[in-house]
């Protein structure tokens, strides 16, 4: 099962866009962390997941709940993605990242930014999404494991799980008026993605996230994430890709 | 969201019901420990789930595996019930319950009784169960949180989820060839259980665990709970029992 010693592979680029694909494209994911005075004893729960524009895995919690008081008592945390398919539940792929908690502050534009992917991610998020007792939680990687389904398991560092390029914050800038632009006058080309590259069905696809490393895709209750060959380096790399992408 | 101190709910019978299904029905569950030499961080992955005739939660996990490995260190832990369903990941109920796992002897009665039960319910299992590497541990509840959906948040005890009865062993003994005799002469009681009591479709029902408080369910990927209304106080009211709920 996970984490065999004796059956680790040795991490490639292919291990390295599964775990990025199974990050990416969850909606939610278990959440684990140290129960507030507790000496130390695990509480897991659900969060739902959203992604800043550097790969770091993001939630929005209230200050009232158990894994949030966690955190202001012990920042680290582990999350758990990967769904749970048909036949044997081991044997679908999932991703354990340890991660360790940093609270977005109100008023800057980190929160503009995680706050405006999370609700198109998360459309219905927008209802308590400002809530005074609500707050974003940047989950910073430190490592991780995956389980790429039987004999397949890897372990991984911070760095196979962020995205690396000098066009992030650049591309973050231009994020939503790109998205918008393509959801409307290019309305086909999201489902043409998720379909092509993502082995999704079904229609109404839109695009919710570009970042440097990609594209995440959204229909009703599901969500893809189309990872480009290399990161984009430079903005203007943006436009070409996405055409070439629509064949 | 979860846990809100000022929206728990006092802990009545519905709700305790409702917890036990979400932890009886699971198949798999995501499984929090604290990592080995870590000094304290949390580590979630996932395990199938099996359950023992008291209602306390089982798990077959490899000696080389993470969490394995740190239940040798610091036997709590926590698990996550409650599958995701259509629309917001976060309407659906789910469970938090932390435990304290203690390791199955092999050779033990308890063990013979709890692998018997697994490899029922989880028939793939047959294949590593007896891998030398593979143990069973039983996962005490200590205590729990459900969250039945919003604002539907409860706190509870070991108790809630366990199943008390003079009734437990004497029914352990008697358990699988009163699912053998169901399952092949009354082949048609299992989906009409599962269709009538537990809202589910499908054909192929099997009956794969009696205990004092119920029944498991299985068909396919699918798992159900019949909670009995209270639970059997001597083995001589199953029959008449599973005759009543036949209608």
């Amino acid at each position: 099962m996970a984490d065999k010693p004796s059956v680790i592979r040795e991490t490639d680029d292919p291990a390295r866009k599964q775990a990025r694909v199974l990050l990416r494209s969850a909606r939610s994911a278990a959440f684990a962390v140290v129960e507030p005075n507790s000496d130390g004893f695990p509480f897991v729960s659900r969060v739902l997941l959203g992604m800043d524009t550097d790969g770091t895995p993001v939630i929005l919690v209230s200050a009232l709940s158990t894994h949030t008081q966690a955190l202001a008592a012990d920042p680290r945390c582990s999350l758990l993605t990967g769904e749970i398919g048909k036949g044997d539940p081991l044997a679908h792929p999932r991703l354990t990242v340890q991660c360790t908690a940093m609270k977005v502050p109100r008023e800057s534009t980190e929160h503009a930014r995680v706050r405006e992917r999370f609700v198109r991610r998360h459309p219905k998020a927008q209802l308590y999404v400002d809530f005074p007792d609500f707050s974003f939680f940047r989950l910073v990687p430190v490592k991780a494991s995956m389980n790429g389904g039987f004999g397949r398991a890897f372990l991984m560092e911070a760095a196979d799980l962020l995205i690396e390029s000098p066009a992030v914050a650049e591309l973050a800038e231009i994020e939503a008026g790109a998205i918008a632009h393509m959801n409307a006058d290019h309305a086909d080309a999201a489902g043409h993605y998720a379909r092509t590259y993502c082995g999704a069905k079904g229609e109404k696809w839109r695009i919710c996230g570009i970042d440097a490393a990609g594209l995440d895709l959204a229909s009703g209750d599901q969500l893809k994430r189309l990872e480009f060959d290399a990161p984009l380096q430079n903005t203007s790399g943006l436009r070409p890709l996405l055409k070439k992408l629509y064949g």
